[in-house]
């Protein structure tokens, strides 16, 4: 099948070449002539503007925008005027479904045909293949099926979920087509939702024990700290890289995180490349949002996102304030860093 | 009555002034000499060693402990020597109650009472009067009445609850007898864990009030952060410190915390005295421990407590494993702080 | 001064009842002709239709709405034909401060000024008065100065915050105006927000002291349990009404939700009037989504949020999730409630 | 080598069973002698008492406990009289690490020594191994490494961590000595603290993907309910078996927690065999103690550990005083469930 793909980031890039192997044909666009020529290379074909591009696919044509969330809008505005009736716009980024539900209403009198995509799989997408999950209307995504078919990760060696041989569908290979316009997104957002909150569980356990060795410290005692009353309890040293590799095998809490948490501890159990200033991505943010409309409680999701807003000194005012009531009904005065 | 004061610290030298003026004789010692010195100049009786201030009780004596809360079992050590059948020990600090529980058990034999007093109120109580949370056996709190009902604020001008009138007891007076041993100290830590999810709630709140003009920000836009969906949402400049003073009057979340906040932010809305690094004591921690023994969830409290080992650095390993997982599987690179 | 009213709900009533009071004429009508008759009778002045309020002002008019959030935009809709420029709509109810924002803009065109004031005080505004929180243009909101005032708590009995005596403002007097348009529901959405905090740490605290006699229980003791270590540190029955009491004067959690929390335990201990099923208001759920555009961590008043949708099942299909998890990996049955 | 097996329960007779396939001789003990009866069909060597057991082994002995976690002190102490210098007791169950430091400092003085090890794996270790995480002194546990690696799960089929080809050790076999006594049960604590983050946050997600065609439901308006802002954006009926399915291969949240949510799903996708009464065991709960002492921020762990508590009706008085307050100062009133 022929597609066309603009934006040819990590991303972008990677999937064309995934698209290739798989034997089929791509059209590619990118801002970054140079990009495009690197491509091209592999195979796909180039482009050189965007009309370029939608002249050189056959109709109906099919066009995967890989490019960044707030860009998408304006790509579909210099796209359109080069569509026609039938054809497909797929946006693979990371949109807010609530855009998805705006564009598909937006394209609709012009019998543009809009599907969103979220993928999962980052980086290693090109290896393992992309999870990706599909809203949009069933006929034109059960069209698209040779292209997710060729991206997605395929069944692979992962075990048959018990009570799946009867069940048929796409999901066992990777991709699934989710619902109506947004719910591929929608889909993707409580997927991140849930991934960082996955994250912070490890990360929280993985603090508990490399702290188990307090009862070590020799404690400067002041009127503002508690003592430790067990010392003896906190005398462990943990190798933290081990510990992660041998959950990998056997534990209930075996997952691909632990394995990205294993591979990045063998390299530096300190980490001390990092800062650990957490970045959060619309995604985790929405996913809250859509908690509340709905009012589902999701007190992890929610402590996950708030630690990374704490860890870039967004609670840094809330903090003083804290002090500062202390002071006024305590008289306590803050205890300075050692 | 007469009262043996151990510990001339801020509380303990402000209790016996606030007895003093309510009639009382107090008998005081403390470590340093001249604490004991000035108190005497108002009126209260030295003790030059523990076991000056017990021959200068009379019997059966009784002795309040105002020390920190790590010092409580070697001064009874010390005391116990000198001590009789019938005498009463007090301990007016921080204690965790499960002491409390085994230091009357071990004072039973010897039939010396002893007696559990948390107290609220900080540096305000020699003006305000301290409320107090009392453990211990029923006869041996009445007869330390005289002492409870003068330390203690009285109902002075805070109107009384609807339907208290037929009831009696202590409590309208600011001071209670909540159960055996300690029992005062139970509920003044719970008081404590309370207090940290008030001081809380109020910080977060500010905190968004704080940020409320965020909108007008321009925001440098990388793959990294979310850009503001509707910055002229987010476009006020508030005043903290008018809003804590409106709140006092009327509304629903008037407090004495808020009152306190009130007169911070008046200082300084910024706050920037303090640096946001925000003690704990035993009370805080207790609490979450208690409520995890009674399967009873606490949330709101926990939170509390957690944001003030994260205001003092505790969550940072458990940030670089975020950035170092993030890292792994998309290959995201820490935004550093502007 | 005069003012139009219209909705006479609990809370419009008593609005008009507490400004006829202060000697200001009200115009008032309501959808119910018998609720415009009864303070008709109070020396409002009676009002049949919108048409008929709008008549009754004089010009230029100022109009306050108490009606539900839900049909604010249409009463302005009905109300508009009627007005002139210069005139004033005042909304006083629970709206959205969004929706302010876009009010103020609709009506910025006719030159009608819109001023939004939320309210704090509830069923006892009418006797202390109401914490007004006012958005909206400088010199319109100068302009309802007397009705403000009037409604306002004014400093009463309040002690003045140190620090206050040269700052001037109607901050002292339980009203304040924060900002432009949708400021004044901004502060009071956020004044909600740590309203739910206020509570839910109270009521957590109050879990834990009901819960400590636990240690008293015959526990039955079954694989899925775990048996308390210590029950003899959970001993204690202890009686919440004198608890509350207690905390009242002198403590440093004394607010006035503790004297609501007071009042209610006198009635019963056990609040069995209750069946625990807490509805959540718009504010609170607005006071997260604002957060987190704002990127500011609220741990504290997020759970206090999601408590209230769990107390209304709203978590029973992630309760069973879980149950199906723990029946995956470990057989585990769930113990039926005793 | 030869190991004795103490508590026949599905674990200890898997375990002697998977230790049976690896060439290992048994001899085993149950208070039950019809399990013992059927272990020795799988060629086991029966006992009839603890004595018999101990006089069936050779010396030194290794003696394995597989009992109830209360059930272990008096097992020990049964067992003590009929030991000699340089046996080894293991203990297997879900001890509490305290109780195991306590034990190796009690059994030290007569040369016994103690090894306690957590395991994850539950039902599914026959098939897969055990995952053991291991405390004691490091010459015993060396002596016993082929019963861990009988036990284990070994290498299998999981990949290799990048960079652990150079560092040895038994971790990529599936089990580990973490350190000292009491180490292997603290680290199989945390691994259980984690296992409560990981599960509540895919169930916190599968709630917001259930709940996401809100926006099709008629909402009865009432005063105490926020009506949905945008219906539109909520109309999607996912299909939460194929949508876990489908995020098996590829996304980042894979795991082995997935896997088995992906099976209870193709059951039944409303779970209506399970009521929603989630046990919490003692490593939930330990671990939540073990941070506070450590001063290590865990909100999404103790989240998660609260949830269970509330699914279980532990807040319902919580639930009961938040109504009651907002009767206090609104004049709310509850709305029951439709």
């Amino acid at each position: 099948m022929q597609l066309g793909m603009i934006g040819l980031g990590r991303m972008g890039a990677n999937m064309v070449r995934r698209l290739l192997r798989g034997g089929h044909q791509c059209v590619v666009f990118d801002r970054s002539p140079k990009t495009v020529e690197e491509l091209a290379r592999d195979k796909a074909v180039g482009a050189s503007s965007l009309a370029d591009l939608v002249k050189k696919l056959h109709k109906p044509r099919a066009i995967w925008l890989m490019v960044p969330a707030a860009a998408v809008d304006q790509t579909i505005a210099d796209l359109l005027p080069h569509l026609e009736a039938e054809d497909i716009l797929i946006d693979g980024g990371n949109s807010y479904y609530i855009d998805d539900i705006r564009r598909a209403k937006e394209l609709a009198p012009k019998r543009i045909a809009y599907v969103d995509v979220g993928t999962s799989g980052g980086v290693w997408g090109l290896e393992r293949g992309y999870c990706m999950m599909i809203g949009g209307p069933k006929e034109v995504v059960q069209r698209l099926d040779p292209i997710f078919s060729a991206l997605a990760p395929g069944a692979g060696e992962v075990p048959r979920t018990p009570g799946r041989e009867t069940l048929g569908g796409t999901a066992e290979q990777g991709y699934l087509h989710c619902g109506p316009a947004g719910g591929g997104h929608f889909v993707k957002m409580v997927h991140n939702g849930i991934e960082y909150g996955l994250m912070a569980a490890y990360a929280e356990g993985m603090g508990i024990l490399r702290n188990a060795n307090i009862g070590k410290q020799q404690h400067h005692i002041d009127a503002e700290t508690t003592p430790l009353r067990d010392p003896e309890h906190y005398q462990y040293d943990f190798n933290l890289t081990d510990i992660a590799e041998v959950w990998r095998r056997g534990s209930v809490i075996a997952s691909w995180l632990l394995d990205l948490t294993a591979a990045s501890l063998i390299k530096d159990q300190h980490l001390s490349q990092f800062s650990g200033r957490v970045s959060d991505s619309g995604e985790g943010r929405w996913t809250v949002k859509a908690a509340i409309d709905e009012a589902v409680p999701i007190p992890v999701l929610s402590a996950a996102l708030y630690q990374r807003f704490s860890s870039r000194g967004e609670a840094d005012y809330e903090d003083r304030l804290l002090s500062a009531m202390r002071f006024g009904f305590g008289g306590h005065v803050e205890v300075p860093a050692k």
